[in-house]
């Protein structure tokens, strides 16, 4: 079994297109570098629904020494660097996910 | 490109792990009558890091079409009917992602 991390961002006013962009970025960077992430997705809200967040991102990891990895990775650790003085509210959990096929 | 569905739940002080048992059982039964739902998956929060919301839905889904098929569809809407009374709060959103291989 599996674990699912999932972090949802709500961003500050003011938060601009570039900003953003820089976060995108620096995740599409992380799963060449962190190969503990089986998985990895995250973008900005569609925007098809009322009162949602404004960004989210799904880790797949095996368990939960490989969110440990994740978490405190140098190069995560980079991209957190940048999303914090952008977060308004952040919401998140960890389930439990079947291995896949 | 698809799209990914995501809600997190934060329950009610109070909140039984029949109540819980319940709302699991319900969404267990989605997938099978809601063909809509390409992967869907659910369960109370790990407990492995602080702060986190108590249980998460990741529901993924061909488009909008089907995320409003899903919405709407009974099955769900009774399922939600478990779920409103429990919550103290809810966080969501929707992103895109890659169709599968």
């Amino acid at each position: 079994m599996a674990l699912r991390h999932i972090a949802l961002f709500r961003w500050t006013d003011g938060v601009t297109p570039d900003q953003v962009e820089a976060v995108v970025d620096g995740l599409s960077r992380l799963p060449s570098r962190i190969p503990e992430l089986r998985d990895y997705t995250f973008g900005s809200d569609l925007g098809v629904s009322e009162g949602t967040y404004d960004f989210a991102v799904v880790a797949d990891l095996a368990d939960e020494k490989a969110l440990d990895v994740y978490r405190d990775h140098p190069d995560h650790q980079e991209v957190l660097a940048l999303i914090r003085p952008l977060l308004a509210d952040r919401a998140s959990a960890q389930i439990r996910i079947t291995d896949p096929g």
